[in-house]
């Protein structure tokens, strides 16, 4: 059995990743009384750098406050190894004389671990835990960090709403998402009337147009006298290019160092108010980017997720015992259950919304995906109707 | 005695504007039973148009779940009466037996009062209540609605600084505000160390500058290794202009009916991402608008803010029977108190933060700041501090 340990944390942070994490240091202490457990700082790049914290001795009153904090307590990485990197990797946690690495992340985190069993050839084990606030891993019925972070969308979307009642006028909100809607369905999770916003969802599941888009808002304005909508930062056109890239002039686009559009910058904010104005002249319209926000909000930490993180940790820790794997959080039809799962079925794999949580115009959410979102955040304030 | 109550919202919604509007009703029905007690419709427009809501029997179990429910239940508008449309409204009131007529707003608000009081020449009591999230009142220590989006900021960049503790860069985060900074420099009473961002802010207080911007920055990134910004949309340039003019196109900046600037959209933001790239390309960084998240969140609303909110709406129907004014909230010293003071000490003007809250190059907050803030919102939230 495993006796040392390494864990860090990839990808971008939750409100929940350091409970996945002190779950896993928790749970590696009682199994392994006298356990060596070394996080390395900013994920993969810790590892190749040698730059370890020693959480072995770290009193647990300390890591309880620090499971409770947002974000990544070790520090994370964009860093995507290639097979020289991989290397690195490996001879350092050799270095340590590691029995399992733990890396807390989302599918590319899971694809780092993938490589690094199949080049270390069974002589640790390599455990992948699930985190990431787009809820886009495979196998997983939801992942740790989703539901908090879809508490502050569904919030924030309930909130505007009401402020639109009282001052009417279109309302955009940018939320991030780059392949998959979760979190921009999200917004949806609240409404508590036929009346209630998000009256339009835009995903990246479905191509979007700006000419049906407008239209969308027009009608809606006639129905409800104002138009809230909540749109994904990576919703794509029909030929299936960012709709930020037919909207803004090329030499404004970034790129990051994988090649990944920028997507939800003022940019694409911009090019939404333009569209209004042109096709909505006249009307009031207000374009938000919730960018950061939602992510790892200290307000909105939902302790359904924060427990499913911890548990999350401590199950990485008995699949390390088993020969590594990703530890998938399912749902047996009655309560999320924790399953290891071969890393290949998850690593590099994005799950989308399915098919059927979205009507056909694309426009909104079917009462399949309503369905889904109640069963994962059900309404938590009691709201007042207002009288206009 | 006052024995018809006319009672409104004006302005920007907050998250406990009911409160006072449910403060009114209740305290109105308990001081005068048997009250006729009319909601107007979408402020001053609902006295024009004779749209009103009778809240005279409206369940009190309904009316609490109202209170507990941001932005405001009987409408809003941003209509400032010009003399004939207060003839308008004059006659409106006089036409449903008003006694007194409380009017939840700004200082606009209080305005349209001093207005009406003038043209009734003492038929009827003009009260007006004070709501905010700018917490530019004169004659208040801060007025309701600040403390809960306050609150939303100080947490929003508590944990934006985590996100970037965890990976690096520089973050621009704009807040609502005019003509007062209050609302971006609550962003930082929940710092919890001296590495905490945000690490600068700016306010409309101090003469802004795109190339100082740049060296505060770039002297940030020096020394914490990133930097978080918190920034109000109104922030203007050494010549009084509001620095979106001066770094956006004349043919895309928007005006409001009152001719003022519209500030936080997309424009400013994108100028923002512009100026960082120019000034340090290469270098990560994220621009956020908070735009209307703060300002009516759900999940965000303070309980010393709901009962102030509520007792200033109750105070309003004291002062009605004492001729009407507007009703201040003020420090004593120890605790916040209720006062009367007369509409003109109000009317029309603008709060500014205190000279000696705010550092001398304009760039951060003095102690005095900082102990305001923290009177206002104490730390709500143990943090543990990460390990990077």
């Amino acid at each position: 059995m495993a006796t040392t340990f390494v864990i860090a944390q990839g990808g971008g942070p939750t409100a929940v990743i350091n409970q996945t994490m002190v779950g896993a240091v928790l749970d590696a202490r009682k199994r392994h009384p006298g356990a060596h457990i070394l996080g390395a700082r900013h994920g993969v790049r810790g590892i190749r750098d040698g730059d370890y914290v020693d959480l072995s001795a770290v009193p647990e009153e300390q890591l309880l406050r620090i499971a409770g904090t947002p974000s990544a307590a070790l520090g994370s990485t964009r860093d995507k190894p290639d097979a020289a990197y991989c290397d690195l990797v490996l001879a350092g946690l050799k270095k340590q004389g590691a029995d399992a690495f733990i890396y807390i992340g989302g599918n590319d985190t899971a694809g780092t671990q993938e490589i690094l069993a199949e080049a270390a050839g069974g002589s640790m084990a390599f455990v992948h835990a699930p985190k990431t606030i787009d809820n886009d891993l495979v196998e997983n019925d939801h992942t740790p960090g989703f539901i908090s972070a879809a508490e502050f969308v569904a919030g924030a979307f309930l909130s505007v709403d009401l402020d639109f009642r009282a001052l009417p006028g279109i309302y955009v909100g940018i939320v991030m998402g780059r392949h998959a809607g979760f979190l921009t369905a999200a917004a949806a999770a609240w409404r508590f009337d036929e009346d209630s916003g998000p009256h339009l969802i835009y995903v990246p599941e479905r191509a979007f147009s700006v000419p049906r888009f407008i239209d969308d808002v027009r009608a809606t304005l006639d129905k409800h006298k104002r138009c809230i909508v909540a749109v994904s930062e990576g919703v794509a056109t029909e030929d299936g290019r960012p709709l930020v890239e037919s909207l803004v002039p090329p030499d404004r686009l970034e790129r990051d160092a994988h090649g990944n559009l920028k997507l939800s910058g003022g940019d694409l904010g911009l090019a939404f108010e333009q569209a209004l104005r042109d096709g909505l002249p006249g009307k009031r319209a207000r374009v938000d980017t919730l960018g950061y926000m939602p992510r790892g909000n200290i307000a909105t930490i939902s302790p359904v997720d924060a427990a499913e993180a911890f548990e999350a940790g401590a199950f990485a820790v008995e699949l390390a015992g088993k020969g590594g794997g990703s530890v998938a959080l399912q749902f047996d039809g009655k309560k999320a259950v924790m399953r290891g799962v071969p890393l290949a079925s998850v690593a590099g794999k994005t799950r989308h919304m399915p098919d059927d949580f979205l009507l056909p115009d694309g426009n909104n959410l079917s009462d399949a995906g309503m369905a889904y979102l109640k069963r994962l955040a059900p309404a938590k304030y009691e709201v007042g109707k207002p009288f206009v």
